[in-house]
């Protein structure tokens, strides 16, 4: 690779200094010689509750400024494995969903064409349609790995096919995700009605429910998940409500009784050698995250999954992919 | 009148109890045996910067349990000569603007059938749209009395005809609005170009920038507004980014150098006796609001506005109405 | 039953459109076709530290917007089963306690006397005296379920015999609680003096501390209570200090190394079956809420309850109910 | 005098170190050596909406760290003229006004006993009554400035004689203060009744509406109350929410249109010259106060006081007392 | 010019989108092709009490979003008379303000060399005096315009001669401003000795508190300004403390009685045709600015900065300089 | 013990009463007649990333005012073994580290002296250093329990040897801690580099991360930390964010997946029996803790610091010290 594109040494420059791109990134928008871009999708038109999702990106940036290179857990210093930068936010028409996904698919397609790993940023969770439109257009129908409360396939909300609670229906019917090769994760909370959950299934997705993964160690998930993705090219998507409201009040719709971010990293962590080809952390709004405990996990998520870039790119260890818990593993 | 609607009696229970209604209104969807309607508009998607006005009507509604049914200023006891109900809100389309503004149009037709005066808590500015598409089916064009720190005539947003920056351009364009009998008040802030306020002018409107409004009294502008709209069936428009941001900070688009709420209230009184069939206040942001003084200030206005409404029925009273400013007024 | 009082649909209006009740039920003062009542007690003059409870039931029920009719972990489809309204809140004195208990006992009245199960939302713990002396009157001694880090045996406050501390010796010396098939559950933090668990035992009350209930799962919990209380007519009081401050920081004495929303909703949901006649949820001050976190447990708080007087209706159910824990259940 | 107490020097340890005391006076508990003494009473039970005032002294205090000796505008070094401590808080017993009541008069007693001029930090503004009941008990009738958008002068709230709505009646009635010597300045707001403001008036108050003062300078205000007052010993009182809520979000029941901390300045500056008996600073609410301002604003409110205690103690500059209005002087 | 740098045009992508530049003007680093660059200086070492200031640059950033190109009260529009850069930050050491000074001073060279006017968003107020440093080196001596409630010319705080309350005066003593051509604006709040304006004055600086400010027309300042620096080489530096509390509340040393920003703009505009060779704005705090009112009001005192650069480009708009006052200006 | 120093009774005046010093402690600058001292270090110029860590000390004793007497959980009546006092915030110089040093140690001496067990309330981590340096001078080499997600055994920050980043490795160049006997607990997040925790083994420290500790229980913990220090004179620090950022989001520099405060509590209360010389609670910063919760989990940890130096004075239950985890712990 020519050149590499990595953060700021904080020996340089204080961590609180400099304009604020994720990680303290270099902000260029180019598609080569990187392995992945993080973008910020500041679009929220899809919200059914809450709105102001607009604003997570600036506000995950912001606390990204945290984030050091080296990964204990992962055991892996990230850019002597891979190189990427702050590609900006896409652009969008706010107020206008079925733009939006336009702007948003097009944007995508010349980091796609190129292999590059987009790490997005939203934004409500609509945003993640376009998103596998684009990967579905490069790489075929893909794998759904989604971490969420809410299974997001319904049909319609107040009549309308686009919104953030319907994308991973459309997602099937428009034939761009495999969902017997795709988990949906963390369903809980109060229902609209008694077959939602069982819609998801006909629907072809594997679900595991909050009150099923409560007893689960992370290992056990992530056998779960390797064996449902296989090597099929994966997207992984997060929306920060899989997390407990103390862990991320700042989002659209929260459901109390979720997870630790301590869990949710024991879990990330386990896609490691999976053949991720997308990821996007959604629904961050900060104008609910007064401790801004939100955008910090949601820093920390988009860190993971930048590990997971440079764990997958170290040729040598994949081995040791297939690897089952270790002893003494936190529950 | 067979019935009357007024709050809660606050001896009968303190302020602080009850389901939240404008002012301890009941809350009534009726149309009979009423003069006045407050509406909520939770609608925000035609919001260009921070969204999240939809949560307005609720916390417009919680401020307003501390006013108390006599206006000193005005003199007014106000349920002695008026009647009026919390309608609750009318529906929306979250994400769609065209929809929602059929839905509202259509909503408030059996009101104004009845020459009830609706007073809408907003959601974004663009929801002034179909309440005057609504108010000209009745009544034919009417006069606009417009505080707000922006125009709201561009001709689009991001190629798009419907926004919160564009309604008073479609107004004229739709002939809903007879521009020469409008006025535009507190227009400042920078602009993205010289003629955004000669483009004002040029459909019509008379424009008072905050800039010349700093230098006049109340009662010199209500002059003025009392000329231009005569005795035509009016709407009075109020953005809460009239007032200076720390007057109204829980807005999306604020401008410093604005108004005091002090000065508001005596430019507001200014209207009594003209013929107003219809209000709102548009653009209050509860989530950035952390003392509510926003909201706080909206729901003040509202209550003018209900005062004024009371004011026009004191029979007796109107022959005052030309009464100019009294000696010491405050500057 | 002639009427059935349910949420209003939210493919209809959007959940975050109208005035503000419970779980958008209509608010309805009607004590017929119902089997549940959700009633504000906007009253904090018994808090000894921090207050403004007042403004919980404004805050719960802004939450419960978010509360679907479907309940997945009891398998319940809460409004096939029984019907109820927002009562609205409960006059008070504010500043002037017994006078306040005696307003609460008698509207209550109405309610007991129908079998309706009355579920409040507090204010201060001080109300659940009054609720008790209601209750007791319609059903005899009652026994108590009571979810706290404090377990307000105390004799007095500042030499009073009321307030937020003292209730639940004052309801064994009124005789209004039968200690010996209550118990209290959660309590935890520092003490004024050693005897302070060994008195509540003194009383008859069956403690379980903190300390000793994160050694036990649910079930097991859950085992014990159904055994203290049997079929007696039961009041279940949860204070919102019983959850961890993360959780509630919103709270008037907040006592840290608490319970989760997931351990408490566990804990609670093995109150189905129990024959409840009465529940409140106390202590929700939100101007301590910043992120709204403790209005969002209260008013899950509250669903577990309504879910759990719907799961009593399920006759066919009732059979089940001794069922012991499943394998695997988290801990 | 044998002992001064004046504030650590902030040369020595910078002003946000030290336990917590206003002004970082010593925090001693004496009637001797000293002309004022500040005193918290964190009492809020009289309260009719919005309650926590119990937390004002604390907070009060903790702002009040900003404040150096000398006061420009009124040109005094004010420790080389008196002397004066932190007497900590007066125990009150929450919950219970009329024990509050005879705890407060008899702790201010030792105090007035050696002609210590009390400070009040309140709590709400019901604990004016208990102090006055002091100074008459001392100095016989006293005249009353009082700072207010309410005139509290309320015959009862919710049958109740006693809350923060209703002492300067109840002062009437029990012959403590002259209210033909005695001035009310800023009432706004709605009100209940037509004859809120009339019957103040008819208890015999003279009372300066906000509307009428914003037409006045300073000068015409302090001439108005000088001459009112005259030589009687004089209590003032100043209710936060006499400033506009932007300058006191931070109060129970905030009224919009009201007066900036500039204004407050110059007119509570007037009455140096006056002969002052006691004062208090009322109704600061910390929960709703997030960038502290009000609390700011009440310390600097009581700097003006205890100025006002050093500047007539000035002897020489006693004669200037009758000066008129300075040229120039900001309206 | 060869290149000209301008702000991204808000049509093509919203205002919200992409990472956060001041006033979304490219980030890059150079020397050339540019009139201005803004820099920020997130340093906070110097404050003497609440710190944080390091993360005012980005607060500013944030908020600037909103400033649009064409300011409609100097009548420019920016970008047709000049070109601008957001630097990003200038590094520094926290934590030892003399290497940061000298940090600071290196950094500003390249761009004093081609006498570009940097524009500094501190940071504390001790950012000032190596910006002074590098300007003299470049310029000479150069006039200080200083608006603030502190006149930040002591001698030493605990000692110690580098703080954020000191530097004017080290300013004389370097012989780097010249104080006969220099002013000081908006001083008040209370004082450590009654020597503190009259020791700024002795050290050459005029001096006009806020309470002869208060009475003062902007022209009338402009006036006095103007006269003062005469054409020297000036420096402009803005604590946004001069701001009253309520328009800044987030920053370190507030004091109650300053002015609205609408007041500031009209003062900082008189700067308009003044020979200014570099700006400041400092001591934005936003862990105390809840409501962000106080980085607003700091964005769009950079904005009129930028307008004032722009406006001195204008050659056929200079012979107006010294223009009166308008009649009607508001006071 | 001549004189008995403890908190004042809270049925004497409530606990939101008085000026406000740790647990009520009389506010006493002595080091005659008691065992333990709490006192302030408003420091934080050695902070990295947030700043304002000054106003912890304020904060913490804030919160503190909730603490009781009595320990259920060590079993102790604190004050029937010990006496304590607020001693006040120690001197510091704001923005100079290395004075401040020196000030913090010799303010710390006359009470090591008479083997005094200091507490102090932070400011940021550096202020550990001169204590220890303080301890090292009466005790000679101490053993170091650390709590904290950071590791602070860097060799400098920016080029300088003292920061809140530094100071465990310089403790051992100055000999002042044996690191043979010396522990750090839960370190965890990303680093710069991956011989970080490498690097602290290398100086002597034995170093349990967080993802080891999640597999351990409290007494497992307890073995460990009582096998490594023994008998040796120790110190104890607990820097806040050894928590998870929900726990304390109101520090400088959070990680997330950390610990709760209930899983704090086990492991600091197996620390009774350590011979203790010295406890910190370090890098409280206020600003970012806008539940307040950070500051109430920080005075609770000192409560158990004080906890443990009265069970350290039972001389009768030394014996049970060694006593192991009782069944049914929880995990």
């Amino acid at each position: 690779m020519a050149k590499k594109y990595e953060p700021i040494n904080s020996q340089d420059s204080p961590r609180f200094c400099g304009v604020k791109t994720f990680m303290r990134l270099p902000h260029v928008v180019t598609e080569d010689d990187i392995d992945f871009a993080i973008l910020g999708v500041p679009f929220d038109t899809g919200g059914s509750f809450a709105v102001g999702t607009r604003f997570g990106p600036e506000s995950v940036r912001s606390m990204s400024s945290l984030l050091r290179p080296y990964n204990p857990d992962l055991e892996i210093d990230i850019f002597k494995f891979c190189s990427g930068v702050d590609y900006g936010d896409l652009a969008v028409n706010p107020g206008y969903i079925e733009d939006s996904y336009q702007m948003i698919e097009s944007q995508l397609e010349p980091l796609l064409s190129k292999d590059v790993v987009p790490i997005l940023i939203g934004g409500d969770h609509s945003v993640s349609l376009p998103h596998l439109r684009a990967m579905a257009n490069r790489y075929g129908k893909v794998s759904l790995v989604h971490f969420d409360s809410h299974g997001d396939t319904w049909d319609s909300y107040f009549g309308k096919k686009y919104s953030h609670g319907t994308m991973f229906r459309r997602a099937v019917e428009e034939n761009i995700v495999d969902p017997s090769q795709s988990i949906q994760i963390g369903m809980r909370g109060s229902l609209y009605a008694p077959d939602d959950i069982k819609d998801a299934e006909e629907l072809g997705y594997q679900v595991i429910t909050t009150q099923t993964l409560k007893t689960m160690t992370a290992s056990e998930l992530g056998e779960i998940v390797r064996r449902r993705v296989g090597n099929n090219p994966t997207f992984v998507t997060f929306d920060v409500d899989f997390l407990d409201p103390v862990f991320a009040p700042g989002t659209g719709t929260p459901e109390i009784g979720g997870f630790s971010t301590f869990e949710a990293q024991q879990f990330v962590r386990q896609l490691k050698g999976v053949n991720i080809k997308g990821f996007d952390v959604v629904e961050v709004l900060p104008d609910r995250d007064p401790a801004r405990v939100t955008s910090l996990a949601a820093a920390n998520i988009c860190y993971e999954f930048i590990s997971i870039v440079a764990w997958n790119k170290r040729e040598d260890l994949k081995s040791v992919y297939s690897e089952t818990a270790k002893n003494g593993e936190p529950r």
